[in-house]
């Protein structure tokens, strides 16, 4: 099987234990169902959840319910980028080539549906029977700590927007990424890692990686928005530009910004040395990353 | 001491405990830490948090960090205020005699600092010390549930938004209210309850309190909109007629409202029998919120 196909069976399993967490449209008060569903189920490759499941595989094997908390952190993603999505935030019509959840169903039901993923995330960790208590409640700290205000993901959209038409500085560039998108990337390694009991040694080395992958994983994005089209990318592509946004590419060019992004992924297999070959996914997870076109 | 005076200090106490979890505005990105105590430090009466206290000392006296734990409830109450205050749903332009969040800090400020202060009443339960992992996990259960969807919160507020121009019947309105404003208030019970290690008995006593209480909360609140200036409320009066809203004095009356808002008021103190007098401020507060003028 290439890492592909894999990573496409990965994503199934992650489709199934979220089919079980989040209520079926049938359920009352149907509408709110419909959007989180609407936006959760578009196609998204469920890249935090499957490296949750790498991070617990590289620890202890197969560790059973870890799908199930593993969801947690697809939750948080989509809800976040229902809210980016609003008008009053990135103005977004197009999302994984669909029109956006407010588009569909309505700003009032699309701020809420966010909400109600932010919410369920936290139930869906601490209704875990699969591992005692005290795991349970280092989840919802590290999922709550990587989504928060201060150097979370919360805090990294706001110096995000904030940061529109300011001086693009390279310290500013990676504060901004290190929170948006590097802290939930850091987090779903770290927290594969704490379901499946991981050592202070795995702990750091899966966190390690985490920061580097996350960092390479911005690194590409910026750089897709520039080369790729919108169809290819299935959202509107060229938006950093006309929002002046400060983005990799911006700061340091096109062709230093694919080295960083080299390099990060050889930071990142790098700090897989620790698992002596048990964490081969993880490394091919990193090339897909940086080789991706969309 | 009077009642008030009491609540005055339990309010106080609650304060203190929400400016410990709360990044101070200094801390960056410092315009979200703004807009989240402008919300949050804006004279509200805590009434959650001190439910909560007040469960916990029916149950076992002072109990430490419980302080800490009950602004979990602030937190959340907060944020659905600071999003249902938004254009796209209730679009209120004044809250608790004040400009509203989005008003003074902008939308997409407003809709990123509601994110934060839930998120952040998770992280709050998961951080409290005091108390053991098992009972930390059962109070993100109970938030969580009592937050979402199926029963909670936003499933009542979804039922609210949709309800709006249909029939104003009894079972509607009644659903609307146990989920809209009703899980929250009964969960401050329970979870006071759990962190005090609540035995059955105590637990489902403080739960059917919680439900009369909540009902009659509700009812007040419906008939202050009808007889009280947006002055006094500090917040616009007469909306509830203006959306078309379903009310308990549309769907009943004035008089019969405050008749079923006393016996809701009965039925609660009724459910304290099992402290045997060690719930008295459950009973006094009770009464005022039956006999609240705002």
């Amino acid at each position: 099987m290439t890492i592909s196909d894999y990573l496409k069976a990965q994503a199934t399993v992650v489709d199934a234990a979220l089919e079980r967490w989040v209520p079926a449209e049938s359920v009352l008060p149907s509408n709110i169902h419909k959007a989180m569903r609407y936006s959760l189920f578009a196609g998204g490759k469920r890249i935090r959840p499957v490296l949750f499941l790498e991070a617990s595989r590289a620890v202890a094997g197969e560790v059973a319910g870890a799908a199930d908390a593993a969801c947690s952190l697809e939750l948080i993603h989509t809800y976040s980028l229902i809210h980016d999505d609003l008008p009053a935030l990135d103005n977004d019509d197009l999302r994984r080539g669909r029109p956006t959840c407010h588009k569909v169903f309505g700003e009032a039901m699309a701020i809420l549906a966010g909400d109600a993923l932010l919410t369920l995330a936290f139930q869906v960790l601490a209704e875990n029977s699969h591992i005692d208590a005290g795991r349970r409640i280092r989840l919802v700290q590290e999922l709550s700590t990587a989504s928060g205000t201060v150097g979370g993901m919360i805090g990294g959209q706001v110096n995000d927007i904030e940061g529109e038409g300011q001086a693009p500085t390279a310290e500013l560039l990676e504060s901004i990424h290190r929170a948006k998108t590097g802290a939930l990337l850091r987090a779903s390694l770290r927290m594969g890692a704490i379901y499946a009991g991981a050592n202070d040694e795995q702990l750091s080395a899966l966190s390690c990686y985490g920061e580097h992958i996350g960092l390479a994983f911005q690194i590409v994005d910026d750089i897709l928005d520039v080369e790729q089209s919108s169809e290819a990318l299935g959202k509107t592509a060229g938006k950093d530009a006309q929002q002046h946004k400060i983005t990799f590419p911006a700061v340091y060019g096109l062709e230093r910004s694919h080295a960083m992004a080299e390099r990060e992924r050889e930071h990142a297999r790098h700090a897989l040395a620790v698992f002596d070959g048990r964490a081969q996914h993880l490394c091919e997870i990193a090339d897909l990353i940086v080789n991706r076109t969309a």
